[in-house]
């Protein structure tokens, strides 16, 4: 039987747990663990250390909720990018699509090289080329129905070797962390070289990220009132490409301070990181590094896609922790949604 | 003497109180009005139903909280603009300062009106040309620099005919509909033709308003690691004017959803206006006129700054409501900080 003294015991854990602040919580796996996706071990507690240390209005390495900005790189970083950027795959999808109306793409790069499924002539290419791609396939559209491609292609599209939505090929240890960080009084972006108007129908609902927290590349636009109508027209011309040194340019764009914390996973996100750890006080700058060829994929140095080298030679030095994907995380998608037989 | 039930009803009145959501406050004037510098009458009416409307969960017009985006213009609608645009008179005492450096602005337009004070030629080159100079004269700065430069200036410098600082030349009524609007769950958003960085270091501080929530023009900008130290650099060249239609190009590429709610006082935020109110729902735009010489200043369809002429034509069609200062506002100003002597 229980003392009534006991009750009361429980009764005032219950109280003081729910009245607590997650940075108060103790940094040890338990029954509220933030990170349950996240091994114990070196990589997960210099998570939980640096949140500690600028959550702290005690201690020496405080930062104010309003300075706590996060970024994250998109591709390979919160969601996967094998076998090929998953917007390249899109919009090899809208070339194929629109094929019938543009005779000159049968000879024309990269177009013909999307027709044909000639993967190595795309992968030439590079990631310039695919947002290149993604850009002239869209000219002349209004904002408003671009987005309705994205989310028409995103409700049907399926990943070609697991058959799951591309909204399900995101990191569960990943969500886990953006949660944990804006609990935490930290404000998240995306910061991503993928397009900007094809990331923002889909990361609130996502990633919990709003639209107006997404950094990417874009295509000029024109404003302009058509048959009474007031609408935002995509040109034919790339505005900004969001990708190596251009993401501090987009972060300074965008945001107009510098990050405590940045997230990549290839070197395309090397500045960024660069640009976050060297400002003043504490920060934190991590890449993801695909180890896991069972359950997601392996690659660095020689992919085409997410290549990672010089930030595997120079993440010591900057003081950057790299995340193994195999070693570290215990889940790497989420499970499935219920879906409609 | 007070009966034990009566002090139970005043308890219960204390706790609902502070229990209230704002949006279920009456929108009549009491102790805890929200806009004690706007006249009773139909304009404060016009916002207060506003509010009321998109933020009644049991009404049709309900707006979620994500999707309250407000974006108002800034000079001549969040701080004064005579006898020019503040920007003005910064980038006028950057061109004398650094004018022993640069013998060519004798004799090179707008630079040669700047030394020569001459008003007229200055006003010619309009408000492109304003921005056209600030840009000119901080080229190859870091952007660190910039911001130390106008924060500098901003603490010493005094508004030419009042002599007041620049920052205590801000609308007492909008710094009350700022706060009101975030109390009811809005996002607060500058969107000006004025040069976002010129802007940033102080909007937090004067406004409530952090610089992620702030569009502007820009220069373009280059990231590079100089003798070892990572920095962003100004570059002579403008990036993007954030004027005209231009506003709704920076409002898409900063925010990625369309304003409910847009303020704005010249001709400058008409297409602003247009995009916003031509959204589906409910929609609100306003346009400050300035019509109070004693207080503030008069003007509007012949003004070389903040001119109005197509606004106030089609303000009626467009459903806009148009304050007048002189009759709408009890406040002007805020009341002078205290200084050190």
């Amino acid at each position: 039987m229980r003392s009534a003294s006991s009750v009361m015991v429980v009764v005032a854990l219950v109280v003081l747990s729910a009245c607590a602040q997650p940075s108060n919580q103790p940094s040890t796996l338990s029954a509220t663990d933030p990170l349950p996706s996240w091994n114990e071990g070196p990589t997960r507690q210099a998570i939980l250390d640096f949140v500690d240390r600028v959550t702290d209005p005690a201690g020496s390495a405080f930062v104010p909720e309003a300075e706590r900005i996060a970024v994250f790189d998109n591709d390979g970083t919160l969601w996967s990018e094998q076998p090929d950027y998953f917007q390249g795959i899109f919009a090899m999808d809208r070339v194929k699509a629109m094929a019938e109306d543009h005779p000159e793409w049968q000879t024309q790069q990269p177009f013909q090289a999307v027709l044909e499924d000639d993967m190595e002539a795309l992968a030439a290419a590079g990631e310039h080329g695919l947002i290149e791609l993604v850009m002239a396939t869209h000219a002349g559209m209004t904002t408003g129905e671009f987005e309705a491609v994205v989310v028409d292609w995103l409700a049907t599209a399926r990943h070609p070797t697991t058959g799951r939505p591309y909204t399900e090929m995101v990191y569960q240890p990943m969500l886990e962390l953006l949660d944990y960080l804006r609990a935490n009084g930290f404000k998240t972006f995306i910061v991503s070289g993928g397009g900007i108007e094809f990331m923002r129908p889909w990361t609130e609902a996502v990633y919990g990220i709003p639209p107006e927290q997404v950094v990417g590349s874009s295509v000029k636009t024109v404003y302009e009132v058509r048959d009474g109508e007031a609408v935002i027209v995509r040109l034919p011309e790339i505005n900004f490409i969001d990708d190596k040194a251009g993401k501090p340019v987009g972060i300074h764009s965008h945001i107009g301070r510098r990050p405590i914390v940045a997230f990549g996973n290839s070197d395309g996100d090397f500045q960024m990181l660069e640009w976050t750890t060297a400002g003043e006080g504490t920060r934190f700058g991590m890449i993801i590094h695909h180890t896991d060829a069972e359950r997601e994929w392996a690659y660095d140095r020689e992919s085409h896609v997410g290549r990672l080298d010089r930030g595997l030679d120079e993440a010591a030095a900057h003081g950057w922790t790299v995340v193994s994907m195999k070693d570290d995380w215990n889940k790497i998608f989420p499970d499935p949604m219920e879906t409609q037989p």
